[in-house]
């Protein structure tokens, strides 16, 4: 029997909204955004949409109307009264209240600021201005609006048993790959996968397929919704737009050099145990370790996002050491393009010389390479960043330079400021 | 939204029904039944359960009570309005009326007969004894209801995502197939898995696959109800059963020679066009054509399916030619063991030198070999067979001698009978 009344119900909608909730977003974004609310509420930011596979010509793939109207969704939306309680109830790293109520009553009232949309050539031009609190909260459902709407572009026109094994083939995949997992002893996993996803319902899937299938060794998820949903732990610290706005407020050389460590200074304020986690990469991770001050050897550990993930922990193992650290009471996290066979060869490394967790973004939540014609699913490298504050540009230098961003001059400066030189690029998968 | 009162519905379902109506059988079982309906009413017969797969311990893998429970539900059925009607009102190979209303009439008050079921060691032996028309329409829901409570036995103890990627790779198998028999120029293919299949849902599932998946090249289902939902063709001819009741009743050995064709003129005064398709393989196919009247040669084609299925074919053509036959213009149908490999290799080999059609069977609707520890899902050979007429036993020969019943005195009298000679056993996979 069909409920009847369901069915009328959806055809009520105008659409089939992406993003239906303000937390569908990682839990990352939300810590961020508690610490920017409290010492930077003020910062005007500008964030842009930055399509690093050119070759995907986002604007012949999605209607503009359609995006549009997604985007406007969002914008409709505020934060719901369960949701509002499992922020201020829930334990989030053993810790509760971990959200203060200053910022959950800003942000029950708080509403994504406009957007500006235009097409340029074959891409869109996509960007947000305003404070920086209410700003930062559109990247990751902006990124995942794209990312689904360019997948719904794909499958529009795909017959239904060929959607039907389509899907079973990516599920097959995906248990593929936690076949193998279960595999490794020892292994701590998360869901990083929310902003490049092939759709909700997918990670969603992702995330229940990875909690059965691994049990104890999954962590959790990014994705606060996912998390409050299926009664997972939400998973995330922080990210580079900290240490790229703090940097582009620094009056100054000197105020430069040591913005990335103000970031973490408010950071330690806030946050102890597993949020202790340094983010070293945002202007190449040998120099900020080298003038790194010695409290923040005393942090639990470092996520290694950029560059070739074994040299970024073995630099950081170097690091603990010199400065009279255990590492193997120390937590490295990789977070940078894995899937399973990086994985197996990072945990066969590293397992037993540090604590190693995994945050697994797009190769779990986005892995359709292969399954259709042309390749028109294959994951790409689209991101949503802070390109300037207050009127002055970001940079970010990354220990891969093809993730490199800024004005050429100022990305110079900040060259020489952070003292990087000879960098290995790599390719930028997702 | 759940729509309640359906799952309050389904809470008082007492088991889950297997077979849920009387035309979830094939659809040559009711055109042999109206033959016998016709011609035999009054014989009585008596159909056993063989498990030819004596590794596969029936039943410590199905309890009882549950097989007893199906049973019992499957003779609580009668035909239904609606499906009273389409077998009335729809057409069959291109006819109106396939149906005659006796035996419609006799059909709509019938219910299937008492079954009688014992376990001995780790085997059960289940029988039907009766009127032949009602004893017959056991065979196949019968069959279908062990097959799917052995899956559900293996199936009961996996956790739900290790369900979904079994479906998704069971799935994904079926729709590589189809991708592979695509290329086949002018392929004709039926489903022929209803007594083998892994459930009901799955043969429904694989049916809908191939229609979307291979277009025209799918002529059908043997499945009455599946054809009836999903409206298309029912397909399937004549089985077996009927030359060997008929020879078990012959007195004396010119009656036994001749009981096979007796079947076929019987038939032919019902059936024309592609219903007229000799089953010749039940006492040996060389000694069956050689011996066949003329008349016979006139027919549209005929069915392999014992044996191997090339040499059967080049029988047939060899046949054809001597009794100054147009091969290109009959039809051969394989039915026997067929998966895509073997479909490839026979449509290349006959495509073009007669009509092709096949008739794919367990390895469609029950391939789950390999996916399950133990292969524990793998299919078996289970059949169901007249194993005696008016009290005199019933033989099969057929053109593998592994697929050979009867007690051997009566084997060997038949072999005599009719010229079987040395054969060439092959492996029963399916």
């Amino acid at each position: 029997m069909i409920d009847i009344a369901t069915r009328v119900w959806n055809q009520r909608w105008r659409i089939d909204p992406i993003v239906r909730s303000l937390i569908d977003t990682d839990f990352y974004k939300l810590l961020m955004c508690q610490s920017v609310f409290r010492n930077h509420p003020d910062t005007r930011v500008r964030f842009s949409l930055i399509n690093r596979s050119s070759d995907v010509p986002l604007a012949r793939l999605i209607d503009e109307g359609e995006l549009r109207e997604q985007l406007d969704h969002l914008r409709s939306l505020s934060l719901t009264r369960g949701e509002s309680t499992w922020l201020r109830g829930n334990t989030f790293y053993g810790k509760r209240q971990m959200f203060r109520p200053d910022f959950m009553e800003w942000f029950e009232t708080m509403r994504l600021p406009p957007y500006d949309l235009q097409r340029v050539g074959d891409q869109y031009e996509l960007t947000f201005e305003g404070s920086w609190p209410e700003v930062m909260l559109w990247e990751v459902p902006a990124l995942a609006i794209l990312m689904e709407l360019r997948s719904r572009a794909v499958l529009r026109d795909m017959a239904r048993f060929e959607l039907q094994v389509l899907y079973a083939r990516a599920m097959t995949r995906v248990w593929e790959k936690v076949e193998r997992l279960r595999a490794l002893d020892g292994l701590r996993l998360a869901d990083f996968g929310t902003r490049r996803r092939h759709s909700f319902l997918w990670q969603d899937w992702c995330v229940q397929a990875l909690h059965e299938g691994l049990g104890s060794a999954f962590t959790g998820t990014s994705n606060c919704l996912i998390a409050k949903d299926r009664d997972v732990e939400a998973i995330g610290t922080n990210a580079h737009e900290l240490p790229m706005v703090y940097a582009a407020l620094a009056e100054g050389d000197a105020a430069l050099a040591r913005a990335p460590y103000d970031v973490l200074a408010d950071w330690q304020e806030e946050h102890d145990g597993n949020l202790r986690i340094i983010l070293p990469d945002t202007y190449g991770t040998p120099g900020f370790l080298r003038n790194a001050p010695d409290w923040l050897a005393g942090w639990t550990g470092i996520r290694v996002d950029s560059g070739d993930p074994a040299t970024g922990a073995e630099t950081a193992i170097r690091w603990w050491k010199e400065r009279g650290e255990d590492p193997t009471e120390k937590l490295v996290i990789f977070s940078d393009g894995l899937d399973v066979a990086k994985i197996e060869e990072l945990h066969a490394r590293f397992a037993g010389r540090v604590r190693v967790s995994f945050g697994w973004g797009t190769l779990l939540t986005n892995d359709f390479r292969g399954l259709v014609a042309g390749d028109a699913l294959a994951p790409f490298s689209l991101v949503c960043k802070a390109v300037s504050a207050d009127g002055r540009p970001t940079v970010k230098l990354s220990d891969n330079p093809r993730k490199a961003m800024g004005p050429s001059s100022e990305v110079e400066r900040y060259k020489r400021v952070f003292g990087v030189g000879e960098q290995v690029g790599m390719e930028v998968v997702v």
